[in-house]
C-alpha cells in the first residue's frame, strides 16, 4: 500500500493532537484515504524538550532537512508566528507539497498568495482549523457556495473573549478576575492582547471573508475592538435588559462594499448568538437561497482543532479545486441593499437626558445616564465626539430592530 | 460545453424549488460544475395543472418516457410516496444515473438497498434533503466521519412539531389551536399524523442512524412518541422548572446495540436544542474527537430544501464514492459504556406522594401530583405500568444528571 508522507511543523498543543490523533485513528485515515498516513518530519524549536515521539520520526529545528526529505506529500503547520512560517510554506508549495495551516494570523496575511501559488503548482490548501476549531465552518461555506452567494456571516470567533464574558455575567466577577480565571483553566495567555483585543478574531474575521465572499474589506477600515472596555456595570444593565454582551465578528456584504467589524455586540435572546456560552464558538450565516444556518461547537482545543486539521488531511489529499471566490466576488445584486445608513440600535452610556441629539431617537430610559436608542451610527459616533465619556453598543436581536429576514433578499 | 441532463420526479414545493433555484443559480453551477445543467424532463402527477415549465421540457405522467430519454445523468427525485418511487430510482441507477433523493419515508425504508446499488452501478446518491432541510447535516457527518468516530446524535428534526410546541409555550395556545395555527401558515399538512405522531422524525433519525453508525437500531425497538399527549398545563408545568418540550430524536451507540428514541423530551436551558424555536431544525452531534457541534437553521422550506438538492447535486457530479457506514459499523470501542441501565431525570405527572416506588428517586416535589425523579427506565416504565394514567418525560440539560460530557469518552 502506498504512503502518505506528511511533516508537522510546530510540536505544540495542536501538532501534538494531529500527531496522536493519526496514530489513534490510523485505521480509519486508512480507509477512507486508501493510502497509509506516516508522519516523516517534525519540525521543533527546542531539541533540549523532552518529547514522545517515535524514533521513526525525523525531528529538526531545521526546515531546509525536511523540505530535503525523498519524499514529501503534505505539510501541516501549527506554528504561531507568521513569519518565517510563510516561507516554509511557499517552499513546501513550490515543492509540490499540499499544505495544511492551524495559523490564522500567518493565513489572514499570507492566504491569499498561498492560495494563487497552490492553484499554480496543482497542490490543495487546506485551512479549516484556522477558525472555529473543530466546528467544520471553512466546509460548510465551501459546500454552501456551491449555489448559494452570502450575504453575512456573523460569528463568535474568540473562545477566550467569550469565555470571560460569561464568567463576568454568571458569576458576577470583574473583567480582572474573569481573565484570571481564563489564564488558570489554560483558556488566555500569560499576554491576553490578542484575544481581548480581537485580534484573533480579526483575523478569523478576514480568512472568513475571503472565503465567503472572495475578498476581504480594506483591514484599516474594520472597526476592530476587544472586550477589556466592559465592565461589570455595563454587564449589569445589559443584563436587565435581556441582552448579553458578545465579542462578534461580522461581514457584511453591501452594494459597493464590504463591511465588517469585531467588537462587543449587546445581542437579544432571539438572536442564535446569544446563547453560545464559555469557551464554546459559533458562525451563523446569511445566504441567499437557504437563509439562515448556524454552526455552534467547540472553537479550540487539542483534539477540535486536530479533528479539523485530519479533515483537510481528507480534503487536500482529494486534491480538489481550489475556487474560493469564483462565485462571489463578481456578484453584487443580492448584496443587502444599502439605503444610505441605517438606523440601528444603541445602548448609550453616560449622557445626560438634555444632552441627546434630536437626530437620536429614545426607545427606553434605562437608567440614569443610560438610555436604549435608535441612531444611525455616523449620528452616534457624532454625538461621541462631543461627549468625550460616552459609551455605546449596537444591539442586535432585540428592541425589534436590525436582523430581521426581512433584509436579507431571497 | 457539455451538459448534465437533469430529470426532475415531482413538482410539489420541492421540485418546483429546485427547478426555479436551477434557473436563477444557473451561472453558479455552470462555474462550480464546468458543465450547463439543464432539465430534461419533470414527472407528474395530473396533466391539467397549470405550471409555469419551459416548453423545451418533456412534462409526462410516464417514467418509462423519462427513462428512455437518450442523455439523461441524474434523476431528482421529490415524491412523497415511497412506492413505486423506490422502482424508479432503482431503473435510474440500473441506467446508469445518479440518484438524489428528498424523500425520507423511501430512503428510510430502501436507503441501505438504494445506495448498495449505486456502488454497483459506480453512481452516486444525494440524500442531503431527506434531514434537516437547508441544514448540511447529511455532508457534516460525512466529514466528521473521515475521522472522528460518532457516539450520540440529537436532534429536532420535525419543524411541524416543533412549532406547535413552541405557540403553546408563547401564545399559551391549546395542542388543537397550535395545530391549527401550523396548517394555516402551511407548516403542517391537513393529515399531520406524519408529523405530530413523530413518524417523520422517525424516517430522518433511521437515515441519521444509518450514517452516523453504518447501521439501524431494529425498527420496532424504537421508542416512537408524537406530541399529541402535550398539553397546555405540562407545558405550563415545564416552564415553572425552567424547561421546555422539545420532540426529539436521539440515537447513541451503546456497547452492543444502538439505542434510538424519538419523543417528546424536557429539555434545560444548558442544552444546545433548548434554544430551537419554531419551524427552526438542529442536530447536536457528539463524537470522540471533536465533542459536540451543533447546526441549527430552516428544516424545511422551498428554497432552503432547493439548496439541499443543489448541494447533492455537485456531490453526484463529482461522484465521489459511497464510503457511508465502512468505519463506524465495525467500530464499538468508542461507544458509549452502558453500565447497566443508567438512571435518568423524569418529569412525573399524576402520582400521588405514597405512590412513589423506593427506586425512585424524588428531588423536587412540583406540585400536587407532580414530581421531578431520577430512576432507570424500567422502574419507570414499571410505575406506570401499576399506575394507568402517569405521564412520564425524561429531563435532559438541567437537574445535573445526564448529558455530561464526561459521559462522552475522549
Amino acid at each position: 500500500m502506498s504512503v502518505i508522507k506528511v511533516a508537522i511543523l510546530g510540536f505544540g498543543t495542536v501538532g501534538e493532537g494531529f500527531y496522536r490523533t493519526i496514530q489513534s485513528h490510523a485505521e480509519e485515515l486508512t480507509a477512507v484515504l486508501g493510502k497509509k498516513v506516516e508522519v516523516a518530519a517534525i519540525l521543533i524549536k527546542n531539541k533540549q524538550k523532552k518529547r514522545d515521539i517515535s524514533k521513526d520520526v525525523l525531528v529538526t529545528t531545521e526546515f531546509a532537512e525536511i523540505l530535503n526529505l525523498p519524499q514529501l506529500d503534505v505539510v501541516v503547520e501549527a506554528i504561531v508566528d507568521k513569519d518565517p512560517t510563510y516561507i516554509f510554506l511557499k517552499k513546501a508549495i513550490e515543492r509540490g507539497c499540499h499544505i495544511i495551516t492551524a495559523n490564522k494570523e500567518m493565513f489572514a496575511h499570507y492566504g491569499e498568495e498561498l492560495l494563487e501559488l497552490a492553484k499554480k503548482h496543482h497542490v490543495s490548501v487546506g485551512y479549516e482549523a484556522t477558525v472555529a476549531g473543530g466546528i467544520p465552518v471553512i466546509q460548510t461555506l465551501r459546500q454552501l457556495l456551491n449555489v448559494n452567494r452570502v450575504q453575512q456571516v456573523q460569528g463568535i470567533l474568540n473562545g477566550t473573549s467569550n469565555f470571560i464574558l460569561t464568567e463576568m455575567r454568571e458569576k458576577k466577577l470583574s473583567f480582572a478576575q474573569a481573565l484570571r480565571a481564563a489564564q488558570e483553566k489554560g483558556f488566555a495567555e500569560a499576554n491576553p492582547t490578542n484575544d481581548v483585543e480581537g485580534f484573533d478574531a480579526f483575523y478569523k474575521a478576514m480568512i472568513l471573508s475571503r472565503l465567503a465572499f472572495g475578498e476581504e474589506p480594506n483591514w484599516h477600515s474594520v472597526e476592530r475592538m476587544g472586550i477589556t472596555s466592559i465592565t461589570s456595570e455595563l454587564i449589569h444593565t445589559a443584563e436587565r435588559l435581556g441582552l448579553r454582551f458578545k465579542h462578534i465578528a461580522s461581514i457584511k456584504k453591501l452594494s459597493h462594499q464590504l463591511k465588517a467589524s469585531v467588537k462587543p455586540v449587546l445581542v437579544g435572546n432571539e438572536h442564535p448568538l446569544y446563547h453560545v456560552e464559555g469557551v464554546q464558538n459559533a458562525v451563523n450565516i446569511s445566504s441567499d437561497i437557504v437563509g439562515q444556518i448556524t454552526l455552534q461547537g467547540p472553537g479550540a482545543g487539542m483534539f477540535p482543532t486536530a479533528s479539523a486539521v485530519i479533515e483537510d488531511l481528507v480534503y487536500v489529499c482529494q486534491n480538489r479545486p481550489e475556487s474560493q471566490g469564483i462565485l462571489s466576488s463578481s456578484e453584487t445584486n443580492t448584496a443587502i441593499q444599502e439605503q444610505g445608513q441605517q438606523e440601528e440600535t444603541w445602548l448609550i452610556v453616560g449622557l445626560q437626558k438634555n444632552a441627546i441629539d434630536p437626530s437620536i431617537k429614545e426607545i427606553e430610559h434605562v437608567e440614569d445616564e443610560t438610555w436604549v436608542a435608535k441612531a444611525k451610527k455616523e449620528e452616534i459616533e457624532e454625538l461621541a465626539r462631543k461627549h468625550q465619556d460616552l459609551l455605546y453598543f449596537q444591539i442586535i436581536g432585540a428592541f425589534e430592530i436590525e436582523q430581521k429576514p426581512t433584509k436579507i433578499a431571497l
